[in-house]
């Protein structure tokens, strides 16, 4: 931590910072500027609230030195993490992983369809919510557990993981049942109880990063979920909130190089929710591919026009096809596979 | 709903549009322009998700032309809502509610000397967190129901109204047995399923604005509340995400007027959360009431420096003193009392 | 400047870092943490461009220490400045300027009109384009030189000061025979070459801030100007571009008290452009005066539908003279008068 | 355009909508809708600020229909455009230009050596800033003149393309004389004088995206330079202001597939401004070449640590070398070449 004075500070002021310091355990160094004074907080800086002493007399600001994340850190981890995606896939390896689904679970056929279309596309993994968060109180709420069922016999007829939210604690332990990946969804990220539920699950987590989540923030609810005791975290950026008005979200692909230098952990995209139109949804799997993404998460419906939810924004298999065609030749360009 | 076709649509795609609309029970009304067809569509398109027509061949775009909510709407309760704040104050009246206490409950004599100071300087309400919500997991969480019982007693020994953070449905209960009135904090207003738990409870609710929720969003998560039968909904603004690096968030005052003109509900400012600098909090609280605030939520702690949260933020009593003489001088300015 | 080197960064690049640091006549201050080592470079470091360090090896990130403003600091001119107005007026002084006037001057009657009326309301100064930086390029541009002529001929009328845009150098020598104040538009806050042209000019200088500027942005484009011989200059703020879609703009009020600790220039708020909406002014009218603003800008017009340009944000001069009502209790309230 | 009245609107506030959309000699077609009435505006809407009409009684909002750019609109001109990079290459064919050089020109040996070495490597541009806009007033701001003559030498000595920013409208013409390829900075993009100056000059024009513009405002920043008479434009996507702290600006990818939907012109992507970051560069090459873009224009120096400008996010020869290398593999799997 950087503590920097008001030019001008009086030494008593410096002083008074100097004691608070000790008095949280820690050492400072104090350097004399040719304008201002600095006091440079030496040990752990995680434990105590120094961004208190913003409040301390002729302070003009004080700033973090280290991560506030470490077991999340590739500091603490050197090499790349691979997490399960079920009994037969991972997320984090050389091959990347795409997982196709519906945006929600709607009825047997609906899924059924989809899942079978999208594994012979080379898909890996289902995604499809049963249980859904939604922003207008009027809409469809998602089937619930009997969409979970669903999911299962999805997975049962095609070998492909299952990827599905849980949007609560009292859900976990339900959707650990059916799901192979818990997804914790943008609106959650920050919800800390959940994360530390999803912590104490068996269950590989797909944690998707808040739509306006710092870099920061975003692997400290990793490490909420690492400390609780699940090592099987896969990021996933979605989109953030931004100005721009052509997109729904504005999809930031510098978080994959951001995120392989500071993590362990790997990193898939949505495309769907990371632009809100299908149009785009292509020319984004193949930039993520490109950025060295670890996977996919595609939003695919067999009749888009009808979706229940967020079918402007979903493919259809034919062009999901097409895109794994194009991922397949990206990924080799880079020397993965998929 | 509007639905605007791309220049040259050919009649095959405007047809097809007409249909799907009919299809969901709606009216369509087309309309020729020099370079575009639109689609206008009659009824209540809250039920469908006209959204996804965008997938549809030709379709340029689609807008919504109602608002999503109703219940929250100024339309459907044209006179303003006055919420119980505790047994002797209330939020939305003539008087605003002014609303003080320390981010945390950290002990019985921190609380209890705060909520004296701001008792005496004009607060009707105490503010102060048991559970915490906190990004780094490495920090204070709070003191739970012990924290709760301080709050009841500070209750007790001053008359002030509760106002403390419920963060998951199973803390509802627990929480609605002390407070007056549960706070959903601005990580929560997406978390639907709490949002519903709320609107279950006796307890008037005070609903933050998400960090970077939209002005619907914010309306909608108000109308989960009041769906599931609590009437008694305070809105919050505490600051948004923004690119500004000299605040921690960017308050966006011009909300107040805007709730004013599309609710019925009563908006109160934080204006600690809201700029995460203590210096900026006096300017803040002048400006919310002159804008039209109906209260105001602020930290105040008598040592911010040692404050295990939110220290940076916090004011002292001192100035609470201040601010409280200078809010009474600008609510008599607007024709209020503080 | 704060040199962060990355955890177990060997010897030999903390080495060359400080070599680095030496070579530019720098002197370094080396920390060595429980986890990370920190070169502390003292000296001006708003010379050389140490952000480039980042580059070196072993180097995690580079944080300034010195706000990189001089001349518009607090630091330099401890008072705070007052800045004329015309001939009769000024900004900066106890007592509030209020600016009012059309978006556009459209012709002789418009202007002269609203001039009035303004005027007799309170107003000091009159507000009025006569060069337009229209987005789109199909739509009015402006008067031009006639214009300049109509705002001069509305001062010699009435007395109020001429603030007027200036759009490129060509144009100061122009604007400055006719005008009071040039003002800078937000689309220009970074022209540069424009910015020091101005600064050569006799007259006041109203800068606005950029949609997106930062900060330290806002006070370096000022920086400009002082250095090129002008030190009267006048910070503005209009708004900034965020996700907000209830509002035009998003008025980020916090920046007055921010101003007014880091320099000693006066700031004026224009609540017109800052939320795009006639309905949102009169309450950001008194927000911004209730936080410590030294003047308002505001758009007025006598049939805002049928305004040539920004109709939906201009108020009538009945809404006008309502405001400068409030504005007086308000200003009083806060120990000024308007 | 398309005016939503507030619900209730009483049948003389829709006729006086009606009346002021006829007297702008536009046709109105009334829909009653369940809940509002809306009428829709026929006719070319954009010569009138319809916006205006916010101000009417009983007008809750107005929403455009059409597009406000037409000759850079895809509509106007159904096939892509190629624009010329100098007498050798081009932007916007199957082949993507890569353009490379020095943030600014610092000096002869510098401007040549990195000129050769991307030369060899496969650039076709070289990219050099004699005239610089520096946002901190106290740091270098190009060599001017000098600048201009050192890269027609590179140019002489290399045959690559020329490309360098021209700041304001007396520079036009000298700058003309030199490059190939006139550069209008982010910060420049609103500067529609030096928009339209552009215009009337016989070079290509890149232009950039300001930070904070709208999809809309960057293709009417083209349209201005395209009505002055020069069809030659090629888009930038450099970046846009965001929360986001691990990155100086986020780089939205999504609109390539925007900018290819909606128009004819070529866009190139700059991820060295976009990022601000050395490290990303590489990833954020591939990336934009995988989504479609059909040039790069990237920041390469000598010795990154040591330059004058833009150092942190500049990268060496030889990693534009392993570039070069990644960007053939994957044109190639999008079916280009580089």
């Amino acid at each position: 931590m950087i503590v920097i004075m008001q030019p001008g500070a009086p030494q008593a002021h410096i002083d008074h910072v100097i004691k608070t310091v000790r008095d949280f355990g820690l050492r400072d160094h104090v350097i004399v500027g040719t304008e201002r004074t600095v006091v440079a907080v030496v040990g752990d800086e995680r434990q105590a609230d120094l961004q208190a002493l913003e409040n301390a007399p002729s302070v003009d600001r004080v700033m973090p030195v280290l991560a506030p994340y470490k077991v999340a850190s590739r500091e603490t981890k050197p090499e790349a993490s691979i997490i399960p995606l079920g009994a037969h896939a991972t997320v984090g390896d050389q091959k990347i992983a795409m997982i196709a689904g519906p945006c929600s679970v709607e009825n047997r056929n609906q899924l059924l369809e989809v899942a079978h279309a999208v594994k012979e596309a080379g898909a890996v993994g289902l995604r499809g919510g049963a249980f859904k968060p939604r922003t207008n109180p009027y809409q469809f709420q998602g089937l619930g557990e009997e969409g979970l069922e669903l999911l299962a016999e999805a997975r049962e007829a095609t070998g492909l993981a299952v990827v599905t939210e849980v949007m609560s604690i009292d859900q976990v332990d339900l959707v650990s049942r059916y799901a192979d990946v818990l997804q914790i969804g943008t609106r959650n990220m920050h919800n800390f109880n959940l994360l530390v539920a999803c912590g104490a699950s068996q269950r590989s987590v797909m944690l998707k990063r808040g739509w306006s989540a710092t870099f920061n923030e975003f692997l400290l609810a990793a490490e909420y979920i690492i400390n609780a005791g699940n090592q099987n975290v896969i990021l996933c950026e979605r989109g953030i909130r931004t100005h721009e008005d052509y997109v729904r979200n504005t999809l930031p692909l510098a978080i994959i190089p951001a995120v392989k230098r500071a993590s362990h952990l790997p990193i898939v995209v949505d495309p769907s929710q990371g632009t809100g139109h299908a149009y785009m949804v292509p020319a984004m799997c193949r930039a993520s591919i490109a950025a060295g993404a670890d996977g996919m998460l595609i939003e695919v419906h067999g009749d888009p026009e009808h979706a229940l939810t967020d079918g402007a924004q979903s493919i259809t298999p034919e062009v999901f096809s097409q895109i794994m065609k194009e991922t397949k030749a990206i990924a080799e360009a880079v020397g993965r596979s998929a």
